[in-house]
């Protein structure tokens, strides 16, 4: 067979594996700039200590065991793409719909360290980085307004124009997208056709079959998906069943900090420091709460390019095969439980 | 109003039109490295004459004037995405449903030469492209087991990896992605709603409008659309209703020719040969010939880097200002007629 097209169960949406045009996950170039060589403080960094009166404001700090005082903060975003000036009412523009952007867009700088990435933190870091991530997540719906939080991280200059300092970014907007009201409804339809959440079925499914897992604790499971849309593409998925991401425990944020940090950790030193995104995809107002959702956090390298197929049809091709993905970062890291 | 968010009215997606974040049309950067220094032609090039020996087979040529006496020529791709080996069957891997990468890749040389990209061609030579567009969209359509094809270009290398030499591709599948079906149904929604198809109505509000109006012809209009989700997005449309592109006529081939050589020179000049990849949306197997779609060619520049906000919402954030966009584009331009 030159090639496989797999659907995703969760969205229906289809993926070409191109196993003719594989690649050896060895063969995978970062495409970044290999080796960022970097010191522990920036001067010309806003998000460097010291720098403070290069941000437009602080708008929390957790605090951290170094001299600093502090081990994450948030900061308003410079420029942001969304605010609250304007209410987030519609309104028509001939015979189009818009509204104003209204939402709340932030930085969450992880470490007063310039140079101290995921994977050079510890575990506790982490889970500061982890529990921030939580609390303004919380903090942002509770904006009635806000229909939806998105939390995401940019890492490398393929990944997007972003500052090195390592920071994460958080987007509530007045608006559910129609990407996200499609993956809902077909959860949904899912939910109505078996009685249940489709991620809890492919959580059960991938933890009987192993060939995709590439660690699991008591509380996540990290696998490559299926029908992952690029290669080392990697969900970080609650083993307990929640909509929404605010819902996460104690122990379950232990449990993320631990499972992010190693999963990055090996995309690091396998793939030597490929740029990617991760996305914390949770469930919309209204939404939280629900049988048929489940938010797990998403991670795509940025090895390959999506090109005129991929903007066509909505289709990626994937040249890389899944479960030869997931057994080249399970390789002597592996189950850590 | 820091920015506005839009919607597509076609899609139903919405789009962050971020004005705050917006920068000058001018200050657009390429992202591909500015003046290509190429030849005539290319010893290395398995497009070039001459090298025929360097392709998998020759799947059609039709005639041109120069010496080489093809003016396009289509081929295998060498290392296809989608072949004819397997059926497109269905099958289950465990709870999952996959297939065979059932289908059809094909190259589209443009032309003989290594260093004649579509600006450079006369109004002709691009006629005679669409005519093979065309002929190889039919005959790709005559399977009955391809459910879409769709026909792209991928311009420099921001826009996917690929050998220079002007040349198009064409896969055809043997599904429908989800991608296209979600795109469908909000059309045919549209049109249980109005009675009328959306592109129809978006084409004769933007012909009223003219503010994201590019150029129009007798038989095409080129614009930005409303809710572009990059800068200098534009979509050629065909100002006749047909909702697949196997049912242009002679007459549309030649306008669609003139259009999108006139609006690739202007990239090209105005924007100093920007990167982009362009698509013709066309509709599936059994919506041809349906009255709520309506297909387009669609222009993408990659001047900008999607990030995690963009890949957890599915919604773009466009630093540029679509009427904006289509002034600068259109500035001692303008309508041809």
């Amino acid at each position: 067979m030159t090639s496989e097209i797999r659907q995703n169960l969760a969205t229906r949406q289809w993926v070409i594996i191109a196993t003719s045009r594989a690649k050896r996950p060895e063969d995978f170039q970062p495409a970044s700039t290999a080796e960022r060589e970097l010191s522990g403080r920036d001067e010309s960094c806003p998000f460097c200590p010291g720098n403070e009166h290069m941000l437009p404001g602080i708008t929390l700090e957790v605090p951290g065991p170094g001299p600093e005082g502090w081990q994450t903060r948030v900061v308003p975003n410079k420029y942001p793409a969304l605010t609250h000036e304007d209410d987030p009412q519609r309104y028509s523009r001939g015979i189009y719909t818009a509204m104003p952007g209204y939402g709340q867009h932030e930085v969450i700088v992880e470490t007063p360290r310039h140079d101290r990435d995921i994977p050079q933190m510890s575990v506790e870091e982490v889970g500061i980085l982890v529990e921030t991530y939580h609390q303004r997540y919380v903090d942002a719906m509770n904006d009635d307004h806000h229909m939806m939080t998105i939390i995401f991280r940019n890492h490398g200059p393929m990944a997007g124009p972003s500052l090195v300092h390592p920071h994460s970014q958080l987007v509530a907007t007045g608006i559910v997208p129609r990407a996200i009201r499609w993956r809902e409804e077909e959860a949904n339809r899912y939910f109505d056709d078996r009685g249940r959440c489709v991620f809890c079925d492919i959580l059960a499914f991938e933890i009987q079959d192993r060939r995709r897992v590439i660690l699991e604790n008591d509380t996540f499971l990290a696998f490559v998906p299926f029908a992952a849309e690029v290669p080392f593409e990697v969900w970080v998925v609650p083993k307990r069943h929640q909509a929404d991401f605010g819902d996460i425990s104690d122990e379950e944020k232990a449990g993320l900090a631990s499972a992010l940090r190693e999963v990055l950790a090996g995309l690091h030193t396998k793939l030597r420091d490929p740029d990617y995104n991760y996305v914390v995809n949770s469930s919309s107002r209204h939404q939280a709460g629900e049988p048929h959702l489940h938010w797990y956090l998403q991670i795509r390298p940025r090895l390959t390019i999506p090109a005129g197929f991929e903007i066509g049809s909505g289709m990626a091709i994937n040249p890389s095969i899944p479960e030869e993905d997931a057994a080249f970062l399970k390789a002597d890291g592996g189950a850590t439980e």
